[in-house]
């Protein structure tokens, strides 16, 4: 039997972590709860048990649903399939498993939930190498960047979500004393607050990145009280199976129901996620993938509260530099990493037809192309690099597309740079691709108007930098963009990059060069999607990514201890309630 | 021309109400920020104030729109046209000039942006009583309801939306310093963050209280940035003109553009609500009303957020009591109190078959219904108490649907007590109501299962007081309730009560009586309609009520204040930088 002591152990000994991430996501300063941590003794083997799991059954104890093989999963690297077995349920087995485990999990104590909460992410962070080759040989994702961006990155947004729906509820009162005299009769009251949870929560993930999205959303909801169905997409189920796995070991542990936590698997012949999305007892949805999913959820999804992360066209604007080199080998290496198969990746870049200003005079535009060219190939064509750097590229769907978006460039714009595989030095099957430059112009809008998913960009030659500044923020605006760049020297166009982006509800960097991909999105500093443009409407993380997720539901009878004056270290209060 | 100066002189001369506020909606103990005041020389001539209203325009300077006649607005109580004309704008111009007036309001600073606010609730309050004689003569509302209701409790609730507003706004930095190494490498950028509305905001009011919704969604959407259209009701507009009249008054003295809150006005001949909520310059919807308009708003708004509180068929559970008189004497208040055109009077009252347990022996079901009848009858019978208390009723549709409500239930069920007119003594004409008693089975469900609007209650006999609650509780659930009442001295049947109500999103009151109205919902306090349940979705108010109104919208540049380290008053921060 589970008494809540066992999760205030737990919330004692992570207490630090939390108090720390909790100063973090007000102070937005530079923190981490996981990097460059020692990594854990239960990481070791990592590799010998990726390898053990290759073809078994994956085991979740006590988990609805009978064990079926998930064809769809082939890792991008060996190009073999993965021959995993996942327990399978109907959503309706699932949603019966959540609801039935939300009513013991709603009793649990703030302080306990939060304690049990960081325990589930201190599991997973224990065997972050053992996640991050699940997340490569499904996602297609570099070792380094599973480790860090599917790892340490995706972690300290769980914790910072987590962190935020404690603070939100901590500042919900227990209870309260009232008093109010009507004539001469004092009327007193004990109030009582309990949050309430909507749940339960299907959070769908999507294929190439699911842990950024998943941790997040899974400790938003859990957090408020919230079951959770985790459905990733069915090419990518191994790391979210794995968390899943380690999450409710915890709850196992202190004698929670498991099935708080659970995994709904499918085929991509035969998908659910419209289903399970739309199934009456799913209260919660938290998407992450297409534009065109993210908008037919937001449009049919109606008994449930509904957040998303789509995507967006993300726009690059080029007005002037001191020097032309750091810039370009910016935008190559944020279009590069892992072959553009990301929500922040920059896709439009737009350049005034007179070139752009340099210190050293002006840069044309054609030789701004062949610079742009030559910095993608110098990460493109070095094999090592390239596997540093682009990973693999989760699905054959994303080829496809890119050669034919490359015959429709032909015919109107020049391809600069033809998307070529590069040969993996460790992987010979591995699925690769490098990027693909076409340059185009404004009118060319139906090429570059949506997000191109993998490594495509278009260098649009605009009439100036104004325009090029007010189609790419207006196209943020009406098209969606959950990132923007701009590198200018002239501080008043800044000025007016910074309002027009605002607007349009986009992320900006300005003039960002250097080490750090100019596309990286740090936890507890950086806000990421902002809900007021087409590419999505979850917040990482602000106070309305935890809202409408619970409720407060108050009882309220009258206060029979004798005498009693509401006690408060509020003076104003009461001074003023002798007036009331 | 404005400056923050003059916001920011009406924020210190409103602070120390604000920080009072702030602490109020944290404690959730008794305060209020205008009860108990006292009121100003301003108000002197209030009732001359008014007649020399009735039959001349209502001058709104500079607002869009061609002086038009309200031919709808009826005085309740004189039943004689007011005959007065406001500004009538299409709803292209009133989005065209709300859109106008967010771009400077949104660059206000949050301080000056909170002094304008209190300043405008500020002045409400000191017109309060002019205030008061233009809800009673639209709403049907007793002077005293005008003044409490309609007067300083709808001012708290908008105080305390403003203040949420305040404290969620004031959560997210300016700017922060953030660094981190990449290899040998640190990477240094500032961030400056800032808060972009969504807006504009359509503000729809109810005929009946429009003050008490409208406060809280003007301030919870000024405070974030939102220009505010209010829509009232066509028969139902003066209050709401006079509250844009005051807080245009405000925007204008400081140089500010006035259309920031602007008046929507039309005929029930030729409604516009459906336009102005799915204008596609509309970004967000407050809605009070029916639970069918409420229900078509959240089904087909799409381009818009939508915050909605329509309606409950609230219940009363009686299970055993002390003695049965101040129950029913709380009851029999609760329904009376404005003829029960409230959204949280008491509409369904489930009586166990076997009678109510008291401490003289069982109360039966009879003699409960007889004594419910008694106590209401000594309101709804004795003109000055009845007006006082019952007031008038708003509109004639409402006396047509008792009527044929009545038929309904003598085919079935049994009506214990006509809704019967009462003679108002100061008003001969006034359209008054008494409540209507119907005695019904579990089974006639049809009858009460909606909400009824206006004076009229079901006593539905259960065959125990354990299915009086579960279907109370269900109904609550799936239908809608706001409130619910429970009458038990049996401690394990209140907490199942509390347990089941919760579940069910319904605040609950538990064997309150006495002078305070038990469906008496207190600012700062009492935490309305919770969203779990289908009698809408707006919380006043929690933080579910402020987030989506407005984004936090990023920008970041490289840091190049030298040698500069980011200062910290969290040393765990820096310890943990140092790790990054």
């Amino acid at each position: 039997m589970y008494d809540d002591e066992s999760g205030s152990a737990f919330f004692r000994s992570h207490q630090e972590l939390l108090e720390a991430a909790r100063a973090a996501i007000r102070s937005r300063q530079s923190w981490s709860g996981y990097e460059g941590r020692v990594p854990s003794q239960d990481d070791h083997g990592a590799s010998a048990r990726f390898a053990a799991q290759l073809g078994s059954p994956f085991e979740l104890v006590d988990h609805p649903g009978v064990m079926t093989l998930q064809t769809d999963e082939v890792s991008p690297y060996t190009r073999e399939a993965l021959g995993i077995s996942y327990p399978r349920a109907t959503v309706d087995e699932l949603v019966a498993a959540a609801r039935s485990a939300q009513a013991r999990w709603s009793q649990v104590g703030l302080e306990a939930r939060a304690g049990l909460c960081l325990e589930m992410l201190e599991r997973v962070f224990r065997r972050i190498r053992e996640s991050a080759l699940y997340a490569m040989h499904t996602t297609g994702q570099g070792l380094g960047m599973s480790v860090a961006g599917s790892g340490t990155n995706a972690l300290d947004r769980g914790l910072e979500a987590l962190a935020l729906a404690y603070d939100q509820l901590a500042r919900v009162p227990n209870e309260a004393r009232w008093a109010r005299h009507y004539g001469t009769v004092e009327v007193r009251l004990t109030k009582s607050y309990r949050t309430v949870s909507r749940g339960p929560a299907a959070v769908v993930a999507c294929a190439s990145f699911p842990a950024w999205n998943v941790y997040p959303a899974v400790f938003a909801n859990v957090m408020t009280g919230n079951p959770v169905i985790i459905k990733p997409h069915p090419s990518s189920v191994l790391q979210m199976a794995f968390a899943v796995k380690l999450f409710r070991s915890v709850l196992t542990e202190v004698g929670l129901d498991a099935n708080l936590v659970t995994l709904c698997t499918d085929d991509l012949a035969a998908p659910v996620t419209q289903d399970l999305v739309t199934h009456p007892g799913v209260r919660i949805v938290d998407f992450t993938g297409s534009a065109v999913f993210g908008s037919w959820i937001e449009q049919n999804v109606r008994q449930a509260i509904v957040f998303t992360e789509t995507s967006g066209a993300n726009p690059v604007v080029l007005h002037s530099v001191t020097d032309a080199d750091a810039p370009i080998k910016a935008i190559a290496g944020a279009v590069s990493l892992f072959s553009a198969q990301m929500c922040a990746a920059p896709q439009n870049i737009y350049v005034p037809a007179g070139g752009i200003r340099t210190d050293d005079g002006v840069l044309p535009v054609a030789e701004f192309c062949e610079r742009l060219v030559s910095a993608l190939q110098q990460v493109s064509t070095v094999p090592r690099r390239a596997a540093a750097v682009l990973g693999a590229v989760q699905c054959d769907r994303t080829l496809t597309e890119l050669a034919t978006l490359a015959d429709a460039v032909r015919g109107r714009g020049t391809v600069l740079l033809e998307s070529a595989p590069y040969a993996h030095p460790e992987f010979e099957q591995a699925r690769t691709a490098g990027p693909l430059v076409a340059l185009v112009n404004l009118d060319d809008r139906d090429l570059y108007e949506v997000e191109r998913f993998g490594p495509i960009v278009f260098v649009i030659v605009s009439p100036d930098a104004e325009t090029a500044l007010a189609r790419a923020a207006g196209d943020a605006a009406s098209l969606g963009a959950i990132t923007s760049f701009v590198y200018a020297t002239d501080e008043p166009f800044i000025a007016r990059a910074e309002d027009a982006f605002a607007e349009a509800g986009a992320a900006l960097s300005i003039n960002v060069t250097g080490p750090m991909p100019a596309s990286f999105s740090a936890a507890f500093s950086d806000y990421h999607v902002t809900g007021l443009n087409p590419a999505g409407t979850a917040t990482l993380s602000d106070d309305s990514f935890i809202t409408g997720r619970y409720a407060v539901v108050q009882s309220r009878r009258p206060d029979t201890t004798p005498t009693s004056r509401p006690t408060s270290t509020e003076p104003a209060l009461e001074a003023q309630e002798t007036h009331a």
